[in-house]
């Protein structure tokens, strides 16, 4: 997994358990995309500093994940789920009953809400 | 939820983030039902501070409950994997081809592993 992608993963996971101040900086690159020096301006600091707090926050995010494994399990969750609806799809060919095929839909519906 | 059973379902979801002196006592508590004197006597310290040490961690617990709420994430995918199999129970009683029951058997098991 690219790494930048992978702690934008981790931070949806764990960046509760980072400071408001962490988070707010986080946010500001991972999830809107600014640039260090843009973000060091709003905070009023320096491009070094914000660079130190995002690589700090990602080793606090990384070491989260090694104890609780969260990604990992969401991950592995989320594959059997995909899994299950390729064989109610494949269920659902040969169903012509209607109301069977609405319980089908409705199973899927409820497991592509958490995926 | 009675606060014993909650404290130990938060200890299986954040108990990796105790110490390792915290984790021990913590397991010798809930998962193995020693007294607050057996333990003290194990760890050669006073039944006041395993009590403390427990008191503490379950503070701990609840914080990271409070942050993460994985505990309740997870109550909600449970009962909605509970439910599915109730749908695909339903769906069994009018499904007579072999091949199709085999395959919602297996999706039931898939969903029971993460039950």
């Amino acid at each position: 997994m690219e790494k930048r992608f992978e702690i934008s993963l981790l931070f949806d996971l764990y960046g509760e358990l980072l400071t408001e101040k962490q988070k707010d900086i986080m946010d500001l690159y991972f999830n809107n995309d600014l640039s260090l020096s843009e973000i060091a301006e709003i905070n009023n600091t320096s491009r070094q500093a914000t660079h130190d707090t995002i690589k700090t926050c990602e080793k606090v995010l990384l070491v989260y994940e090694e104890k609780l494994k969260l990604l990992n399990k969401n991950h592995e969750l989320k594959e059997t789920l995909k899994n299950i609806v390729l064989e109610l799809d494949d269920l659902q060919i040969n169903i012509k009953d209607e109301k069977m095929n609405k319980i089908i839909c409705d199973i899927k519906t409820q497991i592509s809400d958490n995926i």
